[in-house]
C-alpha cells in the first residue's frame, strides 16, 4: 500500500496528477518543513517561514508567465466558480454590460454566475454543435464600451482550446483554469486571468487571480470583505488565513516547471503529449471519432468517443488492466476523455494510444 | 532537515498544530492513498475513493459533535471571514434584524461584515474593558423576532470563552472556529455553526458549516452559487471541486479524536492543558497578568502581560531556547499568548510553565 511504483496512470480532469518530484518533496517535508520544527499545514499564515513560501511562490509564478509589474498576483478560495461570480461583482457597474464568449461547459456556468449580477450579453455560444469548434474572436461584434470580455481558454469537457491569446477591444477576461501553465502566455493581452489550481498547478483549494492592477479601482465600496479584489491586493492575499499548504504545493510545482525548461518547454512536452493520442484517434479509420474540431483541439483534454455505448463500456472497463485510470468521458459528451495535464507522464499517453490501436483492431 | 524530533512546542494561534499520528499517516499515503494509484491531492472529487473519504469526514464529525439528522453538513472554503458574510446573505432578509454579540476581535468583524448586508444589532459590546469578560447571555435583551443571534464561542486574540452552549429566544448562529471539538456540546442548542479548520480540525483552506435543514429555506431564490448554503447543501458540498486534501485531514483528525475517548475526553485534557498555564500565571504573584477575567478564560487561547514591554521581549526571546515557539500576544493585547488546541501537548504546557516560572523569579 503506498507504493510509488503502484501509481496509475491518472488522466483524471481535475483534480489531476501533480509531478511525482513534488509530491515526494512534500512528503519528505511533511512533518518539518526545511527543519522548522512544523509541517506546512501547521505555521502561522503571518510568519516568517509561510510569508516565504508565498512570495517564493508568487515570484516563481511571475516569472513562468512573465507577468507584467503592474499586475497584481492573488492566491484566494472558491474554485473558478467563486471567481463566475467575484468578476462581475468587481468589475460590472450599473449601466454597462459585459460580454461572454461561450465555448463549453465552463463558459456557459461564468455567463450564468455573470446574469445574476448585472448586464450580460452572450457574444457567440457554440451549443449548436454541442461545443465542438471556436469562433474566430476578430470577427464578433461586441458591446460598445463593454466592461469587459469573458473568455474560456480551454474547455474541459468538450475539449476545445484556443491556441493563442486574443487582442480585443475591452479588458479580456480569461478562465484559464485548465490550461494555465501548459504554454507561454502574453499576460499583457489580458486584464484579468483566474484558474483554480487542480488541472496544472497544485491540490484544489486555491484559486489564483493576476490582474491589472488598475482594475482594482473598479471594486465597489465597502464590498464583502472576502470578494473584493481590492482588500484582498491590498493585503497581498493575506486578509485572512490563505490556504497555505494549496499554496506551497502550488509553488513546488512552479519551481518543478522553472527546472524543466519554463512554459516554452511544458508546451512542446504537451504537444508531443497530445499529438499521441490524437494520431491513435486519426489512424483508427473512423472507429474513435474525436469531439472537437481539429483546428481547435485541447492540449489538456482529449475528448473521442466509440461506435456505441456497448464498446465505450468495454473499452473503459478494459483500460484498467493497462493501469489507465479516470477515462471516462463527461455524460455531456459522452465516450472517452483522457485530462493529460502538464503534469501527465508521456509514457502513459503511448501507454494510451497502444491500448485503443488494440482495441479498435480487435472490436473494429 | 525534516526530523520528527526536532519538531517544536507550536503555540501558533492559527494554523496550529496537529496530531502527530495524523500527519505521519498523510504522509505514508502522500503518493499512494490506500493503494489507489494516486495521491489524495490528485483524485477526482468525483470519484469513489474521495466520495468515501468526504462520506467518513462527515459521520466521523456527525458522531463526535452527536450532530442530529435534521442538521446539514457542508465542508467550504473561504473560512470563517466569508461565512461573516456569507450568514446574513443567507438568513437576514429584508425588514429583519440579526442582534449580534461583540465579544472580541472577531465577533467585531461578523458585525462589520454583516452590516454591508442588512440590518443588524450590537445587543453588547466589550470593548470597554478590552474585551476581558463575558456577558451573562440570559441577561441581554434581543430584538423581538431576530433573524438570529451571532456569538462568537472563543474569542482567540482576547482569550474569552463561553463556557456552556447559549439558550436563546431566537436561533443561535456561532462562529466556533477555534474551539469546535474541544468539548461536547449540544448542537440542537444552535441554528447553525461555522468553523474554520486550521486551529482544531486541520489544514487552512476548509470551512465546516453545520446547520439545521430548515433554515436552507431562508435563502434567497437565484443566489450566487458559491454563496447559496442550499445549492451547497443539495449538492453535498460537491457544487464546485472542494479543498480536497483539506478535508482529507480533517477526516484524518476525527478519526484520531473518536480513538483517543471522544470530545469528552478532549475537554478532560484541555482543562489539564489550560490549568497548568493559568496556574503559572496565578502562582506568579502578579508578575503575569492574565488578560481574561478567571470566570471567562479560553481553553484554547491563554493570553498574559508580562510588567513591561522589555521583559516581554526577554521572555518571549528566552522562549525559543526551550522549543517554544508561537507564544507572542496579538498587538492589541499584547504581552504573550500560548494557543494550545486540542492536538498541542501537555507537554508543551509544562514545559511553559517551568519557563514561565523560572523566567519570573530571575525578573520578577
Amino acid at each position: 500500500m503506498g507504493d510509488i511504483q503502484d501509481r496509475v496512470f491518472n488522466f483524471s480532469a481535475g483534480p489531476s496528477v501533480l509531478p511525482v518530484e513534488v509530491l515526494q518533496e512534500a512528503q519528505a517535508d511533511l512533518l518539518n518543513w526545511k527543519g522548522c520544527g512544523m509541517s506546512v499545514m501547521e505555521m502561522s499564515h503571518r510568519g516568517k517561514a509561510f510569508q516565504s513560501i508565498i512570495d517564493q511562490a508568487e515570484a516563481d509564478l511571475r516569472a513562468l508567465l512573465g507577468i507584467p509589474e503592474s499586475y497584481k498576483v492573488l492566491f484566494l478560495q472558491g474554485g473558478a466558480s467563486l471567481q463566475f461570480s467575484m468578476v462581475p461583482m468587481n468589475l460590472l457597474h450599473p449601466g454597462e454590460t459585459a460580454d461572454y464568449v461561450v465555448t463549453g461547459s465552463w463558459g456557459k456556468k461564468a455567463l450564468q454566475a455573470a446574469k445574476l449580477v448585472g448586464s450580460t450579453k452572450c457574444v457567440w455560444d457554440g451549443k449548436e454543435t454541442n461545443y465542438d469548434r471556436l469562433p474566430d474572436l476578430s470577427g464578433l461584434s461586441f458591446t460598445e464600451g463593454a466592461a469587459y470580455i469573458h473568455v474560456t481558454s480551454n474547455e474541459t469537457i468538450q475539449g476545445v482550446e484556443f491556441q493563442s491569446d486574443p487582442d480585443l477591444p475591452a479588458p479580456v477576461v480569461c478562465d484559464m483554469s485548465s490550461d494555465i501553465l501548459s504554454r507561454p502566455v502574453d499576460v499583457a493581452k489580458y486584464a484579468l486571468i483566474y484558474a483554480g489550481a487542480q488541472k496544472n498547478m497544485g491540490p484544489a483549494g486555491v484559486t489564483v487571480v493576476i490582474l491589472r492592477e488598475d482594475l482594482l479601482a473598479r471594486t465597489p465600496e465597502n464590498f464583502h470583505p472576502m470578494l473584493d479584489y481590492r482588500l484582498q491586493a491590498e493585503n497581498a492575499s493575506l486578509y485572512n488565513t490563505p490556504p497555505c499548504w494549496c499554496i506551497y504545493i502550488c509553488g513546488l510545482v512552479y519551481q518543478h516547471l522553472l527546472k524543466n525548461g519554463g512554459l516554452q518547454a511544458a508546451l512542446e512536452r504537451n504537444r508531443r503529449k497530445a499529438a499521441i493520442v490524437y494520431d491513435a484517434i486519426d489512424r483508427s479509420g473512423g472507429f474513435y471519432k474525436g469531439h472537437a474540431q481539429k483546428e481547435c483541439r485541447s492540449l489538456m483534454n482529449v475528448t473521442f468517443t466509440l461506435p456505441n455505448e456497448e464498446l465505450t463500456k468495454a473499452f473503459l472497463e478494459g483500460a484498467k488492466a493497462h493501469k489507465l485510470d479516470g477515462l471516462k468521458g463527461h455524460r455531456s459528451v459522452g465516450g472517452s476523455r483522457a485530462s493529460i495535464y502538464n503534469a501527465f507522464p508521456e509514457e502513459g499517453c503511448r501507454v494510451l494510444a497502444e491500448y485503443m490501436d488494440d482495441f479498435a483492431k480487435k472490436n473494429g
